[in-house]
């Protein structure tokens, strides 16, 4: 069940960012049961997951975020629509979490745990980190959306990753005022309408010479 | 040649932080290739890729690369070493070179493609986003990030992810300083070593029903 390396390269290059969905096509529960569990299996830094995914099933309230999107299309018409949450901080509530859930699942000894717990304080909270931790934690959000297009591909699921929303508007209509999170990326998922001109285009992107070097 | 949800989901659980590489292995030429070309069809926002990749071969550069990265093993065992640059700026060069590969891959008219420059420059130049665009450029990184470690693992290629370096160091010893591009995130790239208490943990991950909602 190994993949190949023609099997990624065709799903990754029969990416693009959709841009007009087919909005009478629907993703099969069991294909978005495992990109929901894509989306949890998503690694991030010390494991501390510091996210929330928001799917926006209600046709209602997808209408009236449009509007806070520059009016995209992707918004009402995929199948699927997940606002990718950040948390507004990070304290040593949540270094607690990770730990009891470490230590729930792991069985670890306690003074291995308080040790993992010192080294992320003293990272995350009081040493330089802290002075940059909402660039960090969103940093962590956006690999959850890149794992999330590329294994959407994998599964020839179309997605459309959308910064071009108001996130005060989102957090407002989301009631996210109040809470730890906040809306940090959006992305549609779905199936792209055959229509849509964008999906025949040459896929631009600069020479490997110019992005990749060996030292 | 479409992989399943299965396939997807046991790439994903497979997958961990490696933090013991067998250095005797090498990731083959042909699998690296892919991941290098992985790398280059990662989605941007725009079209961007305000990113570079430098991919450390030289054993003596990885050394005095290491003590630098809290002296991981992973620095220099792993088959592959990753440097992931971000740029230090978006300028209205950096349009000008999108749009002129834009023209000369897909032949749009200028007038559509002086359209689509003004809207990045009105956006990441002249708008708020311009305030925070050294979190923007950051995180668009962090998305080849997600899709590399994606892409590995369903080539059943472990990584490491690191932020645990001296980026200032990093840029020194990689003679970045003068350049447009600075050290973001590094990935290590290969295969554990079977001894790797790690490899054999249970992942730790919140519930499912804690970290998605349905809306």
């Amino acid at each position: 069940m190994v993949t190949s390396s023609e099997e990624l390269l065709s799903a990754l290059q029969w990416r693009y960012a959709t841009k007009t969905f087919d909005p009478s096509r629907r993703i099969d529960p069991v294909t978005w049961e495992a990109l929901e569990e894509a989306l949890v299996l998503t690694p991030s830094s010390y494991g501390l997951q510091p996210w929330r995914f928001l799917v926006i099933d209600d046709p209602e309230l997808r209408t009236r975020l449009r509007p806070h999107a520059w009016n995209q299309p992707q918004i009402t018409d995929a199948s699927h629509l997940v606002v990718f949450l950040v948390r507004r901080s990070i304290e040593a509530a949540d270094l607690d979490r990770l730990i009891e859930r470490m230590g729930a699942l792991r069985g670890s000894p306690p003074e291995r745990l308080q040790a993992y717990r010192q080294a992320m304080e003293n990272d995350l909270i009081n040493g330089p980190r802290s002075q940059v931790i909402n660039i960090w934690a969103s940093n962590q959000v956006y690999i959850a959306l890149g794992n999330f297009m590329t294994a959407a591909a994998m599964l020839r699921v179309d997605t459309c990753a959308i910064e071009g929303f108001s996130p005060a508007e989102f957090d407002r209509l989301l009631d996210l005022d109040n809470t730890d999170y906040r809306s940090a990326v959006v992305c549609a998922a779905g199936y792209r309408d055959p229509a849509d001109a964008y999906a025949n285009q040459a896929k631009v992107r600069y020479e490997a010479s110019s992005l990749i070097e060996h030292r």
